[in-house]
């Protein structure tokens, strides 16, 4: 939530910002979303690509990412406001991500997503390229949902540079990733969304473990025995209660030396 | 031990320490309880969730455990004392975690244990879900004890959440546990315990280690040579012999950065 | 691109350099063939052993190598000029890489080529004594090319101790890289070759992670989904455009603590 | 070596050795003993337990030891020497390690050996305890020779705690390592010995990375291209020479914080 008379700030950019707020404050969202992004540089969920962003909380048909910059040096000046046909809204010269549609399209399809996560977090790729399904085997990642579709860009675009580049394509991704939490991108990453940046940042992480842990167990041979529909429904509950998502944020917010905001 | 002095001091917290003991000291127990956390943190065997505890050196129905925290984080002023149904003894508006009852239930059932650790470490999950025993390979591990037995809380308890929230899911947890060292508990984590705050939190770190080594050979084909019941028993005693232990607590308290206490 | 008045000082070594710039200047490429050192072992691409290169500037017959010393631990005043037999230019007593020749062969073969990494990755070496190709399976990786061909110090040379000493050695080794980016030598490591500094450098990193997620992928069961030729094509342009390889190029800077030149 | 007049300062320890030389000096062969110990622990090869000694360069009949303590932690005043049946010739009220008879054994079978690093580097514990051979597959590698036997103790000595405690359990040992570089002790760890120092512990760093990079070659399948007897030796001189050892000494001090000495 924003302070009030930050509506403007958000609209103007962080420097508007530093005049309508106490020295050194911005808006308390976009603070988290720099935080988000050091958070899944730290994690190792992010590399030198990857991006993280919010939907503007006063204005639903915006939402706020970086510049086109590597999620561990993002800055809060980096971010930049998008309308949801991914155009920007003030980019003061600024160049933004080429996927920056992935953002738009997820935001435009649902209503109660507010921070969406692309990644290409190493533990994860494997499964855009196999058939083996990435589904929750232990209980801190019930977040990323029963279900985890894979998306091929190949089968409706053909050859491509691999990126999500074209509002077009960030719809039909869109549509893939359907009502899920977490869909992978074959040859490529996830796409993560959540209620908040803390969820969505949460389940980045959980699905790169639960990645983890799933291969090991397969190669202990056997069936792995998967969380059962209701457990990933109240697992899920727990994970985002505040007591367990306040603990991890404070956590990961420590580790990546952020303040938590 | 605690110094002459500090049982009042536990019983009122550790507000009321400072005024029985040298500027700047609390009950020594207590400071370990600390360092244990943040070795837990350092060697990855827990993240932001898990936890450890202690009994309480003077009243064997109580244990310390932190409030709601992550381990990497918490201090001496976190630490709430509970009584052996999870009850907290004087909570002053701290929230602790919901999974005190694995701590409560353990330590009822088991006079000889002083020390808890509740962790879901990442080399340990693949064993939760899987036919393969995780048995003692190596000399470190054999402080694991020859049995570690898997708990489903799916078993009586249905669809849950999946964390252990009652003192009915506690005290089937530790009757699986049964006098074994480590128990798993599916889809989840481990429970390790010791008769002390050092012993369970090194058998914690090598129940990891000893993970990670089978599953590998496992990898290299055939079945791997797993430590007779005598080594075991032999073993487990050298490891946990005062020279042994000491050299292992140092050095696990110098990487996390902690006074050995 | 060196600024003018910098050709005698690169002919003359960096001391020369010194009096022909402003103080405490260097020629850019070298600031930036030292940040590739660092960053090269700050990603684990290289430990104690392997190197890169750059070729001259302003002298497409010449290359500047580093004295032989640990990637990590180079500074300016380690970088030697070499022309294409592998001969140094001026060596004021350093001694030379015994593997310079594979620099020296490659520049001599691919006019191209700017520069050269040759490393030990151990996420690489295993695909270089096993039959399965190293092809690249994810978009960031597609730089790596679609061949990754293996070369054998032991086909035409016999039993030696595995280092690509003689230029005989590096021209066979050249004409098994052919025209492609990378070539593995088996029981021995990589060579990586790139059209500029960060070219080869990003291409070096992204071959290791590639071979992680491919060994992964493997593990998973049946046969990974590999990048189509044209993927290939495209994402390696769009890999290499200023506007990733710079992104890329500042984070691993930033990483490894260096100056991005 | 060390320098003149060091002899009776190494007899009396480090306090007499300030006596006998400038301030703050002390004999060289110590001081890279105890940088040898920071190393192995830097690089993962050694944890809470494992060691590494050398023999006294004056007396042919001693060696040197730190005292029972983590390696990460060993400084100058805690080594001791020690006879080749494991006394202690001044132990000043330190107490020594128990497996300090695998280096007296060691040293009283093996002329040519003037170090011995002991370890449970956890890449290489697979290896103990299942049929594959660990055998050099990469050049780093090869010093590590073409044969590394795996002993256990249980064959001639029975259910024990799986340490090498008596001189006799040292000779059998020494007499299965018999004149390879390396052998592996049964769900315990390595033993890795030396002509010198830099040797030893450059022999136990390229053990574990051969171990890593073998398991993942055995992933991809088939049987991975190993290193022929002839390539064995010859790369073992090449990484042998001053060039290759004083370079990644170098490194491996620089990365453990440690003076080269």
């Amino acid at each position: 939530m924003l302070e009030a008379g930050a509506s403007l700030a958000l609209l103007g950019g962080i420097a508007c910002a530093a005049r309508a707020q106490p020295a050194g404050s911005a808006p308390r969202e976009l603070k988290r979303l720099v935080a988000a992004n050091r958070i899944l540089a730290n994690e190792g969920v992010v590399d030198a690509f990857g991006h993280v962003s919010v939907r503007d909380p006063r204005n639903a048909e915006r939402f706020w990412l970086s510049r086109s910059r590597s999620p561990a040096l993002v800055e809060l000046d980096d971010l930049m406001e998008f309308s949801l046909d991914g155009a920007a809204i003030d980019a003061r010269g600024r160049t933004p991500y080429g996927e920056r549609m992935i953002h738009a399209a997820v935001y435009a399809a649902r209503a109660e997503v507010h921070s969406v996560v692309h990644n290409h977090a190493y533990g994860v790729l494997p499964f855009t390229i196999t058939d083996e399904p990435l589904r929750p085997v232990v209980h801190t990642a019930s977040v990323i949902g029963a279900v985890v579709p894979v998306w091929d860009i190949r089968t409706k675009f053909g050859g491509t540079d691999m990126l999500v580049r074209t509002i077009e394509q960030g719809r039909d991704l869109a549509s893939a990733l359907a009502d899920n939490t977490c869909a992978l991108l074959r040859g490529h990453g996830a796409v993560v969304v959540g209620a908040s940046i803390e969820r969505a940042v949460l389940t980045a992480i959980y699905l790169q473990v639960n990645a983890n842990v799933l291969l090991q167990a397969l190669q202990l041979g056997g069936e792995p025995e998967a969380l059962s529909a209701e457990e990933i429904a109240r697992s899920s509950e727990t994970q985002f209660s505040p007591l367990a998502l306040d603990r991890s944020w404070e956590y990961f917010c420590q580790r990546a030396g952020v303040d938590p905001g």
